[in-house]
């Protein structure tokens, strides 16, 4: 009557990466790892919770990719480079196919970036999935919030707003989460909420250039805010700046997107602040590592975020943040 | 309508201990942490939920006391000296006295070790608890599963089975799991189950006289056999030799006990194997730090555990291990 707990460690333990690092891996009390000397080790942990962070019906492939995305994504903004993880995994119950899909989504994204599967556990309960994700940083150079100073630049990767845009038409039933979609556009849309991209080249060749960092999950707005508030400033956004979504323009969905871009969350793109006098660099080194990167304001003296049109004028988008999907339509 | 997530972050976060091995806690993407030189980081991830793990009307205290020391309990039994910690939450209600409740319990135990948390997130759903611990330990001297040899003494700590008796008198209605009861040793049982104690201090004093060590979580045999397991050998365990209950005894529950101390879990004491030409080291390391310890049995060559009686002969325990409280009567 008992979940197999240790058929399903076995069964993901056979996936695990080996790293150099490694003392000792899964099967013990506990994992030994080997830090690198003279670096820090950068620590974050987050959490999916079905029916709250993710559609009960997504593939379990999409679930273990997404469940490490997102917490990947924090170690890109602190310019961490992936090195261990920890997984404990709540299922309802034993089902060894749905086992395999999560792990296939999960290591294919580990296996990308070098990280290993170092711990964790399973249970029987509701489907959530919690991720101790561990990296390293050479001291001093992590990308911290508190370090945007007035009359810096402020930047984003990629195109956020696309994966609000795949959850509107997933809550419209113009969506389905579930498996690849004819339409390329799409498809193309709909990978951005299911399989996000954590940005961890960019976070890397932004050390020494960027002044701050934060992952876009709230949404832009809300926290470019977070990284104001940490370090007492205030920013402004132009509106006209913000990247345009092709595959929305396809669909002949640019005004329903134009509405998501500032507030939308999950896109998992990084916010970041770097001097003026960095612009040249900054974009050099976001084209070596193949990442789409847009100027969209300036930091300033004073607190908060403004959202300025064309004129220069603020311009009211009510929503300050995004909650994941299960209010996402509110 | 959404759990205020900030709120309980900031609410937990104003009860973190700091220690000065932390560049940056709680409040970025992720924590900057500096790992001692010449010391191997010690990892380990366990999750409590609600109705699996404890009964739910457990007091929210107990659960936070809990929900750390079977991490801990891991740390303890590898040797190593707690750090850090990430904590998951997943809450069905946003209560600030729960959570204040939870927090006390919890910081009771980090303050005691030295713990801080440096990171996690809250969710909303089922109650469940996912906790990563991290702790360090000089490179080559972790307590490992697989170094037990032919001739070594087995050992354990404290007296295995009382949380398992606490677990069927409150499975029989004759013990509340929410707060003090009357009855002295009926308290001092409810308390082995609600708020085991970690032996850390035992796991520390054992790095370099124990060949193995394992925490008994599981049942004695279940985990004795987990050593086994991964350290090619055998084991037999004198059932007379497994120590006795006072508590048991006073309440006239010795009978019960007996049936319960090879296969009953939920203790987090420390079954470890040593050298019997260290067998006085042994006992005056654990006196040293005031706890119990207890020569059971032996190391074989071979496979698998045996408990013997007093005449040497194999005595049958159906119970191979403990699968908690929501099984643990049948």
């Amino acid at each position: 009557m008992s979940l197999d707990e240790f058929g399903l460690i076995d069964r993901i333990r056979s996936r695990t990466g080996a790293r150099a690092d490694i003392a000792l891996g899964i099967g013990d009390d506990a994992a030994l790892l080997l830090p690198a000397p003279g670096q820090q080790l950068v620590v974050t942990a987050d959490t999916l919770n079905a029916g709250v962070h993710f559609p009960h019906e997504t593939p379990a492939q999409d679930i273990g990719w997404k469940a490490l995305a997102v917490n990947l994504s924090d170690l890109a903004a602190m310019g961490a480079q992936p090195a261990w993880c920890t997984l404990s995994l709540s299922l309802p119950e034993s089902s060894a196919s749905w086992v395999e899909g999560f792990a296939e989504g999960f290591f294919a994204l580990a296996d990308r970036h070098g990280m290993a599967l170092v711990g964790g556990d399973t249970t029987r309960g509701p489907l959530a999935i919690s991720i101790t994700a561990m990296g390293q940083v050479p001291v001093g150079q992590a990308l911290r919030r508190d370090g945007a100073r007035p009359g810096d630049d402020v930047w984003v990767t990629g195109v956020p707003g696309e994966a609000g845009l795949a959850l509107a038409l997933w809550q419209q039933r113009q969506l389905a989460v579930a498996g690849p979609v004819a339409e390329p556009a799409r498809e193309q849309l709909r990978l951005r909420l299911a399989r996000p991209t954590p940005r961890l080249e960019a976070g890397l060749a932004l050390r020494g250039l960027a002044s701050a960092a934060i992952d876009v999950s709230d949404g832009l707005l809300a926290d470019l805010g977070h990284v104001c508030a940490r370090s007492g400033v205030a920013a402004e956004v132009m509106e006209s700046s913000l990247p345009a979504s092709q595959h929305a323009s396809e669909l002949q969905l640019g005004a329903a997107f134009e509405g998501l871009r500032a507030g939308a969350g999950d896109d998992y793109e990084l916010c970041f602040t770097a001097p003026a006098s960095a612009r040249a660099q900054v974009a050099q080194s976001m084209a070596s590592v193949a990442v789409r990167a847009t100027r969209i304001g300036y930091i300033r003296t004073g607190s908060g975020v403004r959202l300025l049109d064309g004129e220069g004028k603020a311009v009211s988008r009510e929503r300050s943040g995004f909650n994941h999907f299960s209010i996402g339509g509110q």
